[in-house]
């Protein structure tokens, strides 16, 4: 009997080096697999919000203990669902130790540093649970697709995230990588769907379609990104993308199971309180 | 037969530059009042449940419209609500366009600058929704309390508020402040409670008993400092706090109403888009 897949076989191996054979492949990844699966959707939104009570009394502890930090990326092609996800997968999160990062288009004053400053600047304080909607890994993509940098430049940036990665897992930053994967088609129907509705209109521009055409582009400049940032202390799991459902659960539980590795618990009780009684 | 009470009845009435014969006083407002009660805790939770969806429409509207902002300001003595508040109202409503922005003790750095430039840095964005977790309005409390500032520039410092809270609002961002009032008797059980549950000593320090005994002189500061503020364009509202389920029903209700005053609307539909086919 086959095995039934889990989390880690959607795990992108760890760069190494350079030394493998074979680079990772975003066309190995089935888009419209659903290996946690309970059966039916029903099943799995059920499954979800048992995952977000757990979530949030995990969270509570984090921010109780102010000391750890946990840092969720989520990257993906334009409506492969991050925003979706957030509200899906934070729902019974409580804001209060939540804080939502967007990445756009860097202002004149962030663009006059390097791709990281902005990102340091809000990397998770103690106690803190934070999203990156896009990331510093635009910078190692849009640029790419258009050749305004080169493999060099290309190289050295994965080499930077590494490491400013490493400074934060150093500094008790647990980091958790999701990229959101869609089949060309999936994004085709939800693309049309915006345009079809008016009141999705303000979501985007004509100009939008353009990075569509590049889309062997970006699978590509993805692969290699991914193959060379994915590490012990920083994974990227890539997260089959074409069922909603499906995708805001395995973020969920992938998200549980990092939470739960931190064996976080309640500060202990403070002696000085003991029996106090208040007048 | 006597008004049925509503949202105005808890205004604070707006400074007229010192002119009142009656000054304002928190003592005026009964903790314990439940002006919009339907009847019973389970109507309530039930009303609660309505606004927080539409409030997630409109907050939808305004991150989409991407013009105006909107500004929460929660102000209370410990224990009133403000962290309970925000979990109950906010629940259903997107963490994408929300933003709660904790402030604490001043750090060294920001207590180097004027009191207003670390709140300044936080004013909510176009299209964003802010929630302030205690605000500026402490600068106008603790220190006037401990007497480290007179009232001359406690007076400085009303002013200032007003006129920067002016400059917000002539920019675009709507403001809603709420003084989260509860009894002493009340604060004295919500004390116990987490006294006795060492899950929750966490939250607070033997030291924090310290602002209890001066209960009266923060009452008296916070009239003053109310009745100093309250605006046409920044009003304050007393909500009564004794009633957890109360109190997140009232604060979402005027949340809501100051919302649906927006005239919020999707931006119209793009003519660039119509009739686009993805291919």
């Amino acid at each position: 009997m086959a095995k039934k897949p889990e989390l880690d076989d959607f795990l992108v191996p760890f760069f190494d080096g350079g030394k493998k054979l074979k680079p990772f492949d975003l066309k190995s990844v089935d888009s419209s697999a659903k290996p946690l699966s309970r059966g039916s959707k029903e099943e799995d939104r059920t499954r979800l919000s048992e995952v977000g009570v757990l979530l949030d009394e995990l969270q509570e502890k984090l921010h109780a203990q102010h000391r750890q930090r946990v840092l969720l990326v989520l990257q993906g092609m334009d409506t492969s669902g991050k925003d979706g996800t957030i509200r899906a997968v934070f729902h019974d999160v409580d804001p209060l130790g939540l804080r939502i990062v967007p990445f756009r288009a860097p202002s004149e004053r962030e663009a006059a540093h390097d791709f990281l400053w902005r990102v340091h600047a809000q990397a998770p304080m103690a106690g803190e649970l934070c999203v990156f909607n896009r990331s510093h890994y635009e910078d190692v993509l849009v640029p790419r697709v258009l050749k305004l940098i080169d493999d060099e430049e290309c190289e050295r940036r994965y080499r930077h995230i590494r490491e400013f990665e490493a400074l934060l897992a150093d500094s008790g930053t647990a980091i958790v990588k999701c990229f959101l994967h869609i089949s060309k088609d999936e994004q085709r129907q939800r693309l049309q769907a915006r345009i079809d509705d008016p009141t999705k209109h303000w979501k985007f521009d004509v100009s939008d379609l353009e990075a569509r055409k590049q889309w062997d582009d970006y699978q590509s400049a993805y692969s290699v990104a991914l193959g060379a940032t994915s590490t012990e202390y920083a994974p990227w799991y890539m997260i089959p993308g074409d069922s909603k459902t499906h995708r805001n659960l395995m973020i969920a539980e992938l998200l549980l199971r990092t939470l739960q590795g931190l064996k976080l618990e309640f500060p202990p009780a403070k002696e000085s309180l003991k029996g106090v009684k208040v007048e």
